[in-house]
């Protein structure tokens, strides 16, 4: 059987998302149909669906922050079962063949992963549709278990914003002493600062505005430090061996750059396009500083992220919207104006006629 | 007793080179006091002669890829006798108490290493005046020990071009089946993939110039690519774990990133200043690639390096010259007329009236 399945879509990208309907495919063996409770509002979703990339198929449906309860598994889904609460993130497939998949590195497929929305279906070519729908059918090896213990609404956006810092974090190292700073405080900034303060880093962030401290504080942040003061940026010189660097528009690294202890890192994980203004290479050289940047999370690495927030209680801040504020919530996320996720309760969908 | 010496050096950041004198302090109690017989000729030299950087600090004499003899000892040394033919080369001092200093980092001493020249001796407050001189008197901290079986001339250009290019080799784990390109063949280049060939990896060279492959397959290039030629760019497409780029200049990084493999690095050892054109963050993030620049390298490993020179048998490829002739190289290295390295045989200095 084949599901009806109703969502939220565009079909270009200048009208706004409207109640859209297709069809989810039937079972396959090893797929796990989800019956969809909340769904987590990344600013990936605006660029999507407005075209921003270029990379825009339409009719698109966004969202791939999923939190849900599985309803059927196919015939060989041994790690599932009706009633599950689970997740999906960014991705629902990759090649599983090459050394980036062998490795856990789904995220880098060297074949391309198949995204959750915007993507093409490895095995019939059709287009894959995201989180902002009733349901979805999803292979078992990229269906993620959600600990019992978290808010499921707070949980969506650690499929997203809660890996995406994670797995830069893991990945260089970070644990009991290190000394980390947060660039921004929004989705990715706000689930950062959790997990790099439940890992026993040093957590500081640097933010443009004065009125972030209280919540920065709650978050674990340890210091607060003013960007654009040159004394409080002067005090933290060579500091960090870690900046996760959120802020998903250009911005100039040179001010952060001579904050790096030697040997360290500055980790782009929100923008994609050229540094501007552009970087200069002296303080690098100078003490061995590296500016990279991450993607995501693998599967297993999803995981482990979802089990770690478990054991720590970590969820994101959301507020709740129903699915007919989705178009204002993405010009708010655009003033900046929530606090730090927008999450989409899939009731407000299924009430509608 | 101190040691009138005499020089190459310049007062001004304007007039040739010519012949300085000067006075060598008497050596302390730590100290190694070494007849020179070579010293290589870095492109530094050039910049900080001219005052490029605008840090020059006049009267100076460059020269910091010094072979030379022990001719006395002060009375606590210990590791070296009158006789032993030995190297120094970028560093003097550095503060032995920081942090970086305790990990063997001197280059990135966190109180500011004394530079064999256009520094100050931390004790005396005196200039520190470099290689193109008839002797120098370093603490025996600071001086390294030549492999016997080495050509003296051609390991002087391993105590800055072996080391600039050894420590990021070492640094970013290179070893057998490693996957190595080189930007540039020139003093850094021509070491890196020696080096780089000795420790097992495969090694490609990037060059703009199609008469370098001779050359290049000689030192131990596998592969040589024209970067200019996108074809061949295109198929070497995510294949390299370590970009050594030694390129001295501000040049266009963004068509090697693509490149690199999967959390591949790219870095940066030739080139201090802006990167332009800018660098563009996607391939980064969508890859977890990065760029990153390192330094020389630390004693320790300085002496590691030469070691494994000796055990490999590897010297920089040498044009020697007297120092009368300084002033013409830097003219002809500005014009990349060299292979690859000049040094300077020091007994032109001595038969000076």
């Amino acid at each position: 059987m084949t599901y009806p399945t109703r969502a939220f879509g565009t079909r270009t990208a200048t009208e706004p998302l409207s109640l859209f309907h297709f069809v989810r495919r039937s079972p396959r063996a090893d797929d796990v149909v989800i019956d969809i409770l909340f769904c987590g509002v990344c600013h990936t979703d605006i660029h999507h669906s407005r075209d921003d990339w270029g990379r825009a198929n339409y009719p698109m449906v966004p969202g791939h922050e999923i939190i849900g309860r599985v309803s059927a598994v196919g015939a060989d889904v041994t790690r599932f079962a009706p009633g599950d609460l689970v997740g999906v993130g960014c991705m629902v497939d990759s090649c599983q063949r090459c050394g980036a998949c062998g490795k856990g590195w789904e995220q880098y497929c060297e074949n391309g992963s198949t995204f959750t929305y915007n993507g093409v279906d490895r095995q019939d070519g059709t287009p894959t549709y995201g989180g902002y729908s009733e349901r979805v059918v999803v292979a078992q090896g990229f269906v993620l278990k959600i600990p019992g213990n978290l808010d499921p609404a707070g949980a969506a956006p650690l499929l997203c914003a809660g890996i995406t810092t994670y797995s830069p974090l893991r990945h260089w190292n970070v644990g009991p002493g290190t000394r980390v700073a947060v660039v921004g405080l929004g989705g990715l900034g706000h689930m950062a600062i959790q997990l790099a303060k439940a890992m026993g880093a040093e957590v500081t962030l640097f933010t443009r505005s004065p009125g972030k401290e209280t919540d920065a504080r709650r978050l674990g942040a340890d210091h607060i430090v003013l960007s654009g003061d040159a004394d409080q940026m002067a005090a933290v010189a060579s500091r960090f061996e870690l900046i996760i660097d959120t802020v998903p528009y250009a911005h100039d690294l040179n001010p952060y750059v001579p904050t790096l202890a030697t040997g360290g890192t500055l980790v782009l994980v929100g923008y994609l396009g050229p540094i501007e203004p552009t970087l200069n290479t002296s303080p690098m050289v100078l003490k061995r500083k590296a500016v990279a940047g991450s993607l995501i999370g693998g599967i297993a690495e999803t995981q482990a992220m979802l089990d770690f927030c478990g054991q720590h209680g970590i969820t994101a801040d959301v507020e709740m919207i129903p699915i007919q504020q989705i178009n204002e919530s993405y010009e708010r996320m655009l003033r900046s104006d929530v606090k730090y996720r927008f999450v989409i309760d899939m009731a407000s969908l299924k009430a509608m006629a």
